[in-house]
Formats: structure tokens, C-alpha cells, sequence
């Protein structure tokens, strides 16, 4: 069962922006004033949504609230796409009763296009009138693009005087790529918290799950990771004590998401997990799991269910990692299949088909003595992948 | 019809280290001494044959010929690999009368299982007989793997003098990626060049054209590239303007084949060239012109002869690149599309539709005012490429 934070609400509507017979306008509502962190693209083309985010948060005022569409990513759209993302939030502030700078906008699709501001208009009464009953799934399915499911995440901190609750949402299952905050995530939760360390946090959350995930390597134009803190619980994140148990419940949440991301990748049929250690620093072992991560040979190979460590061990000699050829070994499904730059002997075809079938792979590298590490999620590619971003657009 | 060079003899045979029914064994071999110049992968998993010829190379003595097979890329294979490799040399230089130092080894295909070294005994002798009468597209065809066919390209330089001939040849279609001579390449002149010269220019050459290919961003373990010039025309390459007329033709041959490989690309459908411009400098130029042609989304939409332009701005945008996005511009077979940081007003689908059904297709990206370039040939990603490559070992 959802735990759902106390004081936020939440409501979908059909716009038809580029989906028909389904909601692609989302929205959620805080009852009360919320300190909000942001994380974003760092792609050089932001989107206007972006861009607003991001003027808003820096002015440092509360935040009431997230508006959300799919289809139309309002990016590439100049000063006009700009001036609607403005308007879609005067709009709905007027309709809800809050500032226009209290709402946050994101958006998600199709780069270019401006975004129909008469089917926005149209939509919107449905959009405030659902607030009364909306759920959180609502929403998580209405920013679906090639998404094939919504996902959410939830977790709860309990001490004597209370309780905070903590949810989050995510789109994305394409044109994604780590080094950023990956996607739209949002974030929202009923504890009060302190607005630096709020920030601090949900940064380190989003490092250590969204930025650890890998479709294609291709970072949209679009991320955005909005996470507001309510503080309707009356559920204070105070002590250092407090503030450690609610970044882990903060962080579970984001890897949740995060996993569920990779799994719903375009065409992907499993999640392989790769785990660098033995490195020099992190830094390397993140260079060499990303290398095999975006590997578009690997990721054949984990759809075709072939232990090809061949690929892999080509992956990371190729990904600018400093390590001895002569000291790497390589585990998949827990399996030795290489060791010290040498493939182990035996029908390893037949010793790891049973992991081979499984819808989560693990890969291990050991690069050497060193103690840097690094974890990062792929998926596989499919003729799926191909399938659904050959025909995009058409 | 090919010009083939004076003084070089040319085999094939069929040892079945892989395949069935065709050759997968081939020799180059010059009459004269050569000045040979080579360019190797910069995987720090080298396989076996690249380490000895860069032990050859290194020790700066004449060259006399290549040996090459397919289907087994000698690589991971450790000291065993390598002493393996040197017996191949040894019994091919006995063969033929020349020292096993003399000889270059290449191979091509998977990575782990070593050389069984019974084929390859059982084959000399047809190889070694094949020089009486074999040509250098039998060659061609023994170094294919997923090849769908040879790669030959030529020229000539005349002078009063004379006429020096040059003759390349390449194996390659997937684990192709820039940034190092791709592939397996051989080169060969009957010039007579100033042995640190030719390094250097067989070394530009590269850059200028194999270094500036990809398929799938993926480096193989065995790339090499070798550039044999053995003299027997009696055409020397001595003046500066001989040398750039000679490196002028070298450089064609490298490019025509380069291209010739994206051509073949797995699965590939189209050649994609990228060319970027008005970057600050040609680094920067680079960077971008790379992240669209190793963008699958770029890759899948070209397959899908979508002109999606928004794919290509979101890899501009991430590429790492130094711009002002307001300054991008982009065209695409020649017709602009987005300026400006912009996309042009317009029925841009109807109006690209011929150009995107090209096999050659043109995209143009302009950066800003600066005076950086760099191109880039990519395929594209289809169906086919990820068959192939799920599949590879079964």
C-alpha cells in the first residue's frame, strides 16, 4: 500500500498534447509551503521548463507545487516557449489559488514543437477539479512517454513524537544517460527539513541512483528532479542522527525509482548491473563501468543471453581507466569467468546459461588491488529499442 | 580495374578456424625488403598479434609481409597466444624463405579461444601455393568477419620518372570506433619512402580517416593498421612535392576505405557524415561531431529516416562541447532545419523526405563563428545490428 505524504494532492487530465484516451497533464499540490531542492540536465539545450525551475528555485521563495505534461518537451521552443511555460503556470496558480511562482513546471517529449496552449486551457478545469480524489499513480501515468509502466516509491521514518512519510515518481525509459539528474522525479514528503541540508541530500540521493543508470547515454534536454518537503507531518529532520535516517529512507526511494527506470528501458528486457572495485579511485572505476554500461556490443550480448566477457573486457580496455591488463577479473551471475586477464577454463557457456536467463545480471570487474568502486545499471539492446525510436515520431 | 603495386605477391586459404567453405587465412608478401609504418589499437587489451608486430616494429629491421586469419581474434589468450603467434610466423617465414621477424601477424575475430595451431599447419602449404597466382581480393576476403564484402582501394602517382602504385585493403563492419587506427588495414606501395616519413604520413592518414569513423563506439582489441612500401617500381618518394602529391593518394586510399567499412557497417543501412563547424577549435568540433554519431538515438532515427533534429541538438548539448546554443545552427542534406538555437518554421518532414532516403546522408552542424571543424562518418542502428550482435557466437 502507498504511503502517501500528509498535505500534498495530486490530479491528472487529458490535454491531448500528443497521446490521445489518456492523461498526459499532471499535477501535484502541497497544502502547505515547501522547501524544494532541484536537480537538472546539464545537457547545454535545457528546455523552458528547466530554465523557469531554475530561475524560481534560485529566487529561494516556497514552493507549492509541480505542473507536468508529456508529449511536448517545450524544448528548442525560444522565447515563446518560455512565455507559455510562464502562462501554463499563471493559469493554474489562478485555478488552485497560489502564486505562479509557487508552481514548478516540467514537461517531457517531443523537442521542438510549441506547446498547444488552447488544450491546455481546455484541460485544466478537469485537471483542478481531480485534486479532490487524484492519486499519486495518476500522475506517474500521465508523464509516461515510452514508458510501459509508472513507478513510484515510498518509505517512512518513525520515531517517538511521529511519523514522515517520503514518495517519489519518475518518468523515463529513453534518452537516458548518466551525470545528471536523469529524467522527471519528483520527489515529495510531509517532513519539515532544513533547506540546505535538503538540497545537499537530494543531490546525493540523485548521485547515487539517477546518475548511476544508463539506457542509451543520451542525456535529455528535459531532466528534472524536483523534490518537496511539506512539512504537514509535523515530523521535524533535525538531530544528525534523524538526518542520516531519512537520507537512507531518501536514497532507497531514488534507487527504487531509479532501478525501475532501467527496467522499463525502451526494448530492454533486463537490468544488468555492473560493479567495478579494485581501482584506483572511484573516478576509474566509474570510467571502466560506464564503458561497459554503453557498450552497444555488451548490451547485444545481454539480450542475445551470451556471457560474451569478451565484449566486456574490450569495454574496459578501451574506457581511458589506468589499470594492468594482467590483474583483471571478470564474475558474471557471481560466476568466475576470468581471472588475472586470462579466461577461466570450462564450458562457462553452459555453466552460466542459468544466469544468463535472469531479468537481472550482475557483472563484476575487479580492475586490480586498488579500493575505488563504482555500480552502475544497463539495460540490454533490443530490436525493441530499435523498433520504438526508428518510428518515434511517425 | 586495381593497379596492383610491383613486387608484392598476395594468398589465401582455408584453415576453418571459424568459418566453413571459405578462406580465412591470408599473406602479403613483397619480393623486396619494405619500409613498414604501423598504427595500433590503443585498447590496453592488446591482443597477441599486435604485440608482437609492434616487437617487430620496434625493432626497426625490414619488413617483408603480413600474415592474417579471421575468425579467431587471439586475443586474452596470454603467453600461450603469443608463442602461438610466433609459430605461425616462424612456419610461415619458413615456408617462404624469410625470417619470421620479417613477417607482421594480424587477427580478427573472438576474443579467449586460442589459435588451434593444426589448422593452421594443415593450411600453409595451399596458402604458400596460392602466391603463384593469388590476388589481393582473395586477401581481402580471408580477413572478413560480419564483412559483407572486401575493401580495396588504389592510386598512382606518375611522374617523368615513373609511376609508384598503392594499394589498400580492410576488414571491418562492428567493435569500430574512432580515436585509434581502426580495424585491420594493410597498405601497400611500390614506392621507395624515407622510412620516418612514411610513419608520420601513414600516421596522419589514419587520423584523417579511420580515426574518423563508427559504428558502435566500440574499440577493438586487434586493431592495426600496416603500410608496407617495397621499392620495386624504383619510383622514390624524396621531393616535398612528391611527398604531399604521395601522401595526398595515401590518404585517398585510407578515406575511401573508411568509408567503405561504415558502409558495411552490421546491420548498417546508410552512411551518416557529420561535419561540424564554427566551433572554437577543432577539439570542441570533435567532441560534438562524436556524440552525434554515437548517439543510438541519432543512429535509430536516421535508420528510421526521421529527420529528428531534436536528437541531434540533445547530443550537441550533452557532447561536453564549449557553445552558445543560440548560436547553433543545423542542416541536413544541405537544407536547414534549425537556426539560430531554433527550428525553422515549415513542413520540414515533406521538405527533407528526398534526403533522408539517401544512403548517404549529410548533417551539418554549425557551432558558432569560430573556425573549428571536425567530421565524423557514422551508420546507422537498426535491426539488423542488434541480430548480428546477439547472436555473433551462436
Amino acid at each position: 500500500m502507498i504511503t502517501v505524504p500528509k498535505g500534498f494532492r495530486f490530479a491528472a487530465a487529458r490535454a491531448g498534447f500528443k497521446y490521445k484516451d489518456r492523461d498526459d497533464l499532471g499535477l501535484i499540490l502541497s497544502d502547505t509551503p515547501c522547501a524544494c531542492a532541484g536537480v537538472f540536465t546539464r545537457n547545454r539545450f535545457k528546455a523552458a521548463p528547466v530554465l523557469q525551475c531554475r530561475e524560481i528555485l534560485a529566487a529561494g521563495g516556497p514552493v507549492r507545487g509541480v505542473l507536468v505534461n508529456a508529449g511536448q518537451a517545450n524544448a528548442c521552443t525560444g522565447e515563446e516557449g518560455l512565455i507559455n511555460c510562464r502562462v501554463t503556470l499563471d493559469l493554474a496558480g489562478k485555478a488552485v489559488g497560489v502564486e505562479a511562482v509557487e508552481l514548478l513546471p516540467a514537461s517531457t517529449g517531443v523537442i521542438g514543437p510549441q506547446l498547444p496552449m488552447e488544450k491546455f486551457r481546455q484541460a485544466l478545469p478537469d485537471l483542478v477539479r481531480g485534486l479532490d480524489s487524484g492519486q499519486p499513480v495518476q500522475v506517474a501515468k500521465a508523464m509516461m512517454t515510452t514508458d510501459k509502466f509508472p513507478k513510484l516509491a515510498w518509505g517512512r521514518l518513525r520515531s517517538e513524537t511521529g511519523e514522515a512519510r517520503i514518495l517519489g515518481m519518475a518518468k523515463g525509459a529513453g534518452m537516458i544517460a548518466p551525470d545528471m539528474a536523469t529524467l522527471l522525479v519528483f520527489v515529495v514528503t510531509d517532513a519539515e527539513v532544513e533547506p540546505g541540508w535538503w538540497q545537499t541530500a537530494v543531490k546525493r540521493a540523485a548521485d547515487n541512483s539517477f546518475n548511476r543508470i544508463t539506457v542509451d547515454g543520451d542525456t535529455s534536454t528535459n531532466d528534472t528532479l524536483l523534490a518537496l518537503a511539506g512539512g504537514a507531518s509535523g515530523f521535524c529532520v533535525d538531530t544528525a542522527q534523524e538526518k542520516d535516517a531519512f537520507y537512507e529512507i531518501l536514497e532507497e526511494v531514488c534507487q527504487g525509482l531509479a532501478y525501475m527506470v532501467v527496467e522499463d528501458a525502451e526494448g530492454g528486457t533486463r537490468v544488468v548491473r555492473i560493479q567495478v572495485g579494485g581501482a584506483a579511485d572511484d573516478f576509474e572505476a566509474e570510467l571502466a563501468a560506464r564503458a561497459v554500461a554503453d557498450s552497444p556490443l555488451v548490451k547485444t550480448a545481454m539480450f542475445g543471453r551470451d556471457p560474451n566477457w569478451g565484449r566486456i573486457v574490450a569495454a574496459i580496455g578501451r574506457s581511458g581507466a589506468d589499470f594492468d591488463p594482467d590483474q583483471v577479473s571478470l564474475r558474471i551471475g557471481g560466476v568466475s569467468i576470468f581471472e588475472n586477464g586470462r579466461p577461466l577454463p570450462g564450458d562457462m557457456d553452459a555453466l552460466l546459461a542459468p544466469h544468463m536467463n535472469r531479468a537481472d545480471i550482475t557483472v563484476d570487474v575487479i580492475l586490480g588491488s586498488g579500493s575505488g568502486a563504482s555500480t552502475v545499471l544497463a539495460s540490454d539492446l533490443t530490436h525493441e529499442y530499435v523498433s520504438i525510436n526508428a518510428d518515434y515520431r511517425t
